[in-house]
């Protein structure tokens, strides 16, 4: 294959991952013989201090014309703390989530044998945990009108049959490639907008005969998650609740710096680790760069490179026995790797596979 | 004082554990000198098996004639399983809220020592955990304009100022009453009712100048939640991510059969266990009656009565304690205790006191 990466580096420790994500692919690329080439694009922080915008036209234009984005991470404090700040890094996120159409979050939940320790959860609950959220990204309150004045203020949680039709499709064709287990998760005894989802997972499902669908309240998945997280296969959900189920989702396997995600559509789709820019670790060589090397490994995946996927992924797990660590996830007294030495290891595990 | 209690027992379990709940309340006032009258209401499922309506006037009229409600659950699987029925127990619970105007629910979350190990959690993340939920529980997306039709669907989260103004008074006033620490958890990155929350609690805020108040999203909450309970002391949000947060917060205590609630408001304050009907355990005898038991404790302590509140909560130590406990919370060779018997206990151990 000829692969055309845009590369979005972003801020904080973004660009370091970044370069370790890039290094990775190549060499798979080489050992594959694949051609690749990249085109690398702002955005961010980085982007509102350089021209203004979050997410500028020209990075747009950069990513719709690639055939994937390997996208690192974007969020600076010194938004956070300036309420009056007109743009701030996220919108960068929205838009380039509405312009290429990236209307499917899937983020595989899944724990390290060798981290299941670093788990808020009891090991027995976590360790047979593994599951996919998929989140629909371009609909709901995050995208629907808007109104705020002094003593009052809305958003409109609307989503129409065809966009929910085609998450679910998403959704139901990843139950199908794994355990044939999907539960939707609404709030369908409260919102109209959720008995829509649920009415038309209904009729659906019939397609699907071999997936085993459940219906599961929010409030009841938040805690099912907690409580028996191996009892999920592939979860579905709107995007408010998603944002908050994938983000506790991936807090339970005790693995954030090594999750990485997908985010798909009508367009270019977008591969990126599950963590943020963690601007205090920025410049100091200490990230773990496993989120955004698996990153890479789902967007060969999602091209249909299963051996590829398959090596990063067994080069990650070879770093892992081997104790080639960054420090937080390093064993008591093990030796020292930065972002850099894992990213290296990994790259020539690649290289000697 | 004088009592007058309006009691609704509605369905599943709810009768036995109510049953346990007006005697520890008789003991109680016996005890202090205080008056206590009953009125008995239907709601839920029961209501609409009788009545056809899940909160008919009748029990309005009750609830608010009364001093207080003392509710225990509503839920019947035969309404789950039968998406056309056009009367759900849910609309009793929601009716009641928006007519006897509780928008507070508020929900203490505590571990007790002897059944940390109940917890999904690391007992040494969740032994410290001791934290009040509060969610505002008359608006958002739950009473908001709703529209649905067969290919498209939305809910309106609006809010006004007087509505979130009043819920962050409860809010900072309960912080002030504890360790002085809020935490106003919203969505203020994305939307535009979150902004008029985070708005209004920072105008708020130095009305308060010994709490220390600080804001978080609903997704960072709902990780913060799992890796450093501890780090709560008062949570506020708005309605639809309290029923997320809530729900999430009371699994983590692994506790949820002795967790109590109130909802409190313009009207009658209502109390009430925060588990639900559990129909498969109706009439068995195993319920565990200590969260409806502990809403009593609440109810007391609603009115200032403070001793009469902490005489139940040192009761339901001690039942713990000599491990007079229901069946899902008893040691491996521990005796037996159905749901009477634990209540009788307690009954008998605040008659001694
Ligand atoms: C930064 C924010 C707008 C974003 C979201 O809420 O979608 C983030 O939390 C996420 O989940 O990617
Ligand atoms: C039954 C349902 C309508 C209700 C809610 O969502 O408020 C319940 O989940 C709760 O939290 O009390």
């Amino acid at each position: 294959m000829d692969f055309k990466i845009a590369v979005l580096a972003g801020d904080g420790i973004g660009p370091e991952i970044s370069v370790q994500g890039v290094d990775v692919m190549s060499a798979v690329c080489e050992k594959f013989g694949h051609k690749v080439s990249y085109e690398y694009a702002i955005c961010g922080a980085d982007a509102i201090d350089k021209v203004g915008d979050p997410f500028p036209e020209a990075t747009y234009q950069i990513c719709k014309d690639a055939d994937a984005v390997l996208f690192s991470a974007v969020g600076d404090p010194k938004f956070d703390n300036d309420p009056t700040a007109k743009v701030r890094p996220e919108q960068g996120l929205l838009a380039m989530r509405k312009k290429l159409g990236l209307f499917a979050n899937i983020r595989p939940v899944q724990t390290f044998k060798c981290l299941i320790h670093k788990s808020p959860l009891r090991a027995e609950l976590v360790e047979n945990a593994d599951f996919i959220c998929i989140r629909e990204l371009t609909g709901g309150m995050y995208f629907g009108e808007k109104y705020q004045d002094n003593d009052k203020a809305y958003d409109t949680n609307y989503y129409t049959r065809p966009e929910i039709e085609r998450i679910l499709k998403v959704a139901f064709e990843y139950a199908m490639k794994r355990r044939k287990h999907l539960t939707v998760v609404d709030k369908a005894n409260v919102l109209a907008s959720s008995r829509l989802w649920r009415q038309i997972a209904q009729e659906m499902a019939p397609n699907y005969p071999e997936v085993t669908t459940d219906y599961m309240f929010v409030d009841n998945a938040a805690m099912k998650m907690i409580q028996e997280p191996a009892f999920f296969d592939v979860m579905v959900t709107e995007n408010t609740f998603g944002d908050i189920l994938t983000d506790e989702g991936s807090v339970i396997s005790g693995s954030m710096g090594l999750l990485p995600s997908a985010s798909t559509g009508e367009s270019t789709p977008v591969f990126e680790p599950i963590h943020g820019s963690w601007p205090q670790a920025k410049g100091l060589n200490i990230a773990n760069p496993l989120a955004q090397i698996l990153s890479v490994a789902m967007l060969f995946e999602y091209f249909d490179c299963k051996e590829e996927g398959a090596l990063i992924r067994k080069a990650v797990d070879a770093s892992l026995d081997e104790n080639v660590r960054t420090p937080e996830i390093q064993v008591a007294d093990g030796a020292k790797y930065g972002t850099k030495e894992v990213g290296q290891w990994i790259v020539d595990y690649i290289k000697k596979a």
